[in-house]
């Protein structure tokens, strides 16, 4: 019996497979959570080629004959570090299930939904074994330090991607009931910033006064990014950003989460959104520049009285249409410089970037009337398909996070996609804890089963 | 033989035990380290007495009939925390000498200056075991954490210290060739900043823009703890700083060492002093707010795209007179607490504190006329004995360091110290590749030979 006719099980292999991609520490993990992959794919019948990158190579899955339409499927088997590893309550890479969730790094993003489509596809092909539907898999190794080695891979491998669409389900929804269509991406550009004042550490007492402390200069700089009402105090930043539709807007007030609730998730009191936006609006409509992490000086127990010699931060920035990753990369970093005091020297290093990305569904105000017909049949089918599985229509909302390959594939090789999210803010992306919700993959992998039948008109 | 006849193999021993007070790791070094202060009391002839604190003990060493002169020589036996440690070029705590230095975390700060005064003692002692000069002798293991016990421990064994001075190695010179007699010390506060926001760890880009990061609030609280030209901006910080006099100023003038010696020493192009002071005087004479380590987020290899849930900053304040430890460290702490943000909560831990101390030489303006015939007769020995051992007269002048303890000594029992450098900049304080010069060593050693005689009319 293959493995993907137990999900849960299949996911929990998957998970263990400690496929961390920042960390050269994980190397061992990377490359067994690859075979993982490459066995599914081989399972449901696909040949598999495993294409070398600069970094961690890509899983290219192809079945189906030229002429049907083209299905392009996107994946990635790499995932966040999982520190702080105190604060999980089973280690993160031995599942545990707990409450109808299974925990573990990795599971929701984008394991579980991997899984899902898999599932999904060993049961149609199980019946249909010939579909009639070409179908391209792409499961990327990089998705989580910004995919840098993904758009060589799409210009070398143009010819084999010359397809209708891409699904994707690397997003998320409100709730285990209430599904949603993701429409835009934010996108993203990371820069590591460093601060190097005296050539060594120095003691605060010996030689504190007359210089300035690379931490201070670094506090300086990070507090001079944004303005007082919270906007990002980087000039030209906001020159590109495109209001959202007013459909949009009204699409969102479907959600069903109010804001007292996602406060309360949050454990926040006051919520803090630029201007001109309400707090769901702007995780979805504006963007932002974050400080994912900044350290300098004496980080362990008790005091130490030093006068560090450099300091870092690591920015990124969510971008919204028509920011482009090239232009606001270049916007901070020179601000950044710019405002270096002379005192210290700052290095800025790009470190990744990805644009945003928008698609109008068909029928909505805006839509494109060429796009191709699996498309247009795609997004028909998501909506009947998920309504029938979750007994809810989906929703239509841009999503606060970014797939910067997802624009990639629209500008590289013109390919629309359709994203179908499969977790909820209780996952835990990117925190201790995370886990994916297994009555939602019970549910999905009858709606993508149904989906893949109704784009081969099966 | 005794292990003091070689003093560098006395120091080599003492800088083995790895005594490291602020981290409870090293607990086993710091116990050792203790041993090997009371082996070699006990080898003088001293009676040793090892007093229990709340964190590390105190040893109290004592010789002598109570009828004599009465001397408190000061030490202390823990060392700094020694990371980073892949900038060591020969293991912290496994010395090694080079060019004439013996390197290792606490060779200088304070363990060598410790061997100095032993060294010289077990000289005196060898010929003139009977020496009518009472000597106390206080090692403490708490001088690097702020010393929290010491106040507790003199208000305990103020009977056992009706001395007439205090002697203490444990401040810096400008050279092998200079000596200085220290004057005073800054005075410090420490206080450790937590920012909390959300109730843990966030995916920045599904739930980056309706929240204020914790990185960014920290940021932009530090930011305002500093005006733009360099000067503390905390209301009130610097009403009780008391300008130095003018011979003070002129002393300073003697030192062996130009801005562009020190700053090419510190590995800086710019110096960046507050106003009022030029780069030497700012860090004898000036108060500061420095950060020594600040953290949060991520602080691995590659990105993570996090916002964190909590930030820390550790700061210290280094005090001129008249400021207090109580005083500043009300203002810092109240002024931080009011420059956060609603959006999420700070936590301001105070973590020690010491009042700056100040001593005016005998016949300089402004001199204690009654100060005990000890303390005279010791200034005039070691100008004497200095310039014999040295070649040159030692300068007078405040230091920028902090030894708390010697202001407690002086409120709670009523004794001036006689304050004599014996490292340099050079010695790498608190930071990697500690050293300490063994040319100093020895002729410090016929100084101190002397000067003990001295205060005994030998």
């Amino acid at each position: 019996m293959s493995l993907l006719s137990d999900p849960a099980r299949a996911l929990s292999e998957y998970v263990s497979h400690a496929s961390v991609s920042a960390d050269s520490t994980f190397a061992t993990g990377v490359s067994s959570a690859r075979e993982f992959a490459v066995s599914r794919l081989k399972e449901l019948g696909f040949a598999v080629e495993v294409v070398e990158t600069p970094i961690h190579p890509v899983v290219l899955g192809t079945r189906g004959d030229p002429s049907w339409p083209h299905l392009v499927i996107y994946g990635h088997y790499d995932v966040q570090p999982p520190d702080p590893l105190d604060l999980w309550d089973s280690p993160a890479f031995e599942t545990e299930i707990r409450n109808g969730r299974l925990y573990g790094r990795g599971a929701a993003d984008n394991k579980g939904p991997q899984i899902v489509h898999m599932a999904a596809l060993a049961r149609v092909f199980e019946k249909h074994p010939d579909l009639p539907l070409r179908i391209t898999y792409l499961i990327e190794g990089e998705e989580e330090i910004g995919s840098p080695s993904f758009n060589g891979f799409l210009n070398d491998h143009k010819e084999k991607l010359d397809g209708d669409m891409v699904l994707v389900s690397d997003t998320g929804s409100p709730s285990p009931e209430q599904l949603v269509i993701t429409t835009g991406l934010r996108g993203l550009t990371a820069l590591e910033v460093k601060v190097i004042g005296p050539k060594q550490d120095l003691h605060s007492g010996v030689h504190g006064g007359p210089l300035l402390n690379p931490l201070q200069a670094l506090a300086e700089i990070c507090a001079s990014l944004h303005d007082s009402d919270g906007a990002v105090n980087v000039p030209g930043f906001y020159d590109s950003v495109q209001d959202p539709e007013d459909w949009e807007r009204d699409e969102l007030k479907k959600m069903p989460l109010t804001e007292n609730q996602y406060a309360e998730f949050l454990g926040i009191d006051h919520f803090y959104p630029p201007k001109g936006f309400s707090p769901l609006e702007s995780l979805r409509f504006a963007p932002t520049l974050e400080f994912n992490g900044m350290g300098g000086g004496y980080q362990g127990e008790g005091s130490k009285t030093v006068i560090p010699s450099e300091a870092f931060v690591k920015i990124t920035c969510r971008l919204v249409p028509n920011q482009t990753a090239d232009e606001i990369t270049s916007l901070v970093k020179e601000t950044i410089e710019s405002r270096c005091p002379p005192q210290v020297r700052v290095e800025v290093k790009v470190t990744g970037g990805g644009d945003p990305y928008v698609v109008i569904p068909p029928g909505k105000p805006g839509a494109d009337l060429d796009s191709p017909a699996l498309l247009k049949k795609a997004f028909a089918a998501a909506e009947n398909r998920i309504e029938e599985a979750f007994g809810t229509h989906p929703i239509y909302l841009r999503e606060g996070g970014s797939i910067p390959i997802i624009g990639d594939l629209k500008r590289v090789v013109g390919l629309d996609s359709l994203l179908i999210g499969l977790f909820t803010n209780e996952d835990n992306l990117h925190a201790p804890n995370e886990s994916f919700h297994l009555g939602i993959m019970d549910k999905a992998i009858d709606a993508f089963e149904k989906l893949f039948l109704d784009l081969a008109d099966r």
